[in-house]
């Protein structure tokens, strides 16, 4: 088992939705938040990687078990460990834990390490990753096939300027927002996901048209961000009656 | 001088905007929550009352003076006090200091208590506010006067889910987001808010259609919010180059 590093966080009313759930773009970002406070504590920060290689990490994608989301004014832990990874992918798991200790979600995440300037992406550099003191293995974990839409409703959206963070793309969790957008607010006040896998496909920049693709089967959405430019982002994600 | 409730704060990446500062809904979101732990320490926390007095708190202006904003990983100090009150209004201001100890913003709010039922603005509590041991004033704190806007540009927004918090209205924070994105991202690279005036007029709801206006007058622009139903906020932003 590599090493762990944890957190306690009490939710706010401003990321709490109408369910009185947290907001999921806010866990989202937190996490990476948290992830990032490990790699400091580590000594392998962004700053450092950067400045050392020209590397900086992408999330490529997310599978997100979720048995219950946080509540509003809750006390939560979230653990992260930086798991496996292989000749390009570094695989790291967080787990949330609520007020009562119980463990109610699982966010297993896939980053690579991608050139600054070339916007490639870069094999893993084993003297970055040996200090999370994980496994590296040959396996590579795949997502499920996301298979194309035949017929979907699509929303069109602008990036806005809050979307971008410091490196001028669309922040990872904005996503999100564009995936709930689609659905009804009937839907979204009744229902909650269950499941979640994302997967991020090419970077989005200011000023981009954006159409958010939908097509519902039973009680599973699929998704697609599209724009001009070709396809962005894939998901599907499991509700259930909350 | 009333009793202040200070928190430190480290600015994370993904509340970092392309100038590398900190985004200014989010700013003021975590300001109403450190304002929320004020209330909460001395007794009279949402829930309270809520349920003693079926009030809710409601911010109805904003007025940031904004010397720099908080950078990204910098450790900020907030400082909070709720500082006078009469009949209809309570005055609180949240002090930001860099992390040089250096005070780099004000934001002097205005809060009134609304009956949850009937939406309609209460008279002041004093078993509410005493606690804060702040002065009660006869005079009225006055903004600007927001001129009506004669030719603006308009931009649509849609109302998202997310948007929205446990009450189902929009969060006040996210009034910003529409001020801003009218907005050239050339200008906004390039320019930093040095005064915010900002009103509050009107509750937004769901799947409300929203305009945002805006008039340039040299370094000051001017806006409102509104909807088919009317006016919902007025602001009047003064910017720096930065």
């Amino acid at each position: 088992m590599a090493l762990t590093y944890r957190e306690a966080y009490q939710v706010p009313f401003y990321e709490s939705d109408v369910n009185q759930n947290m907001k999921l773009p806010q866990l989202l970002s937190l996490a990476l938040q948290i992830s990032g406070k490990h790699s400091l504590k580590l000594g392998v920060s962004d700053d450092v990687i950067f400045n050392k290689y020209n590397l900086v990490w992408i999330i490529t994608e997310y599978d997100i078990e979720i048995d219950r989301l946080p509540k509003y004014a809750e006390t939560i832990e979230i653990e992260t460990e930086a798991i496996a990874y292989n000749k390009l992918f570094c695989y790291r798991d967080f787990r949330i834990f609520g007020q009562d200790g119980q463990q109610i979600m699982t966010i297993h995440s896939t980053f690579v390490l991608m050139d600054f300037d070339t916007r490639k992406v870069h094999t893993v550099v084993d003297d970055i990753v040996k200090v999370y003191e994980c496994e590296k293995i040959k396996k590579i974990i795949r997502g499920p096939r996301y298979s194309q839409l035949d017929n979907p409703t699509e929303t069109l959206y602008h990036v806005r300027f809050f979307d971008l963070d410091m490196n001028g793309h669309v922040n990872n969790s904005k996503y999100f927002e564009w995936l709930y957008e689609v659905m009804e607010l009937d839907f979204l006040s009744q229902h909650v996901p269950h499941r979640i896998h994302l997967k991020y496909i090419k970077e989005i920049h200011y000023g981009t048209d954006i159409h958010s693709c939908v097509e519902m089967d039973g009680l599973t959405s699929k998704h697609e961000i599209r724009s001009e430019g070709g396809l962005h982002a894939q998901a599907i994600v499991d509700w259930k009656v909350k």
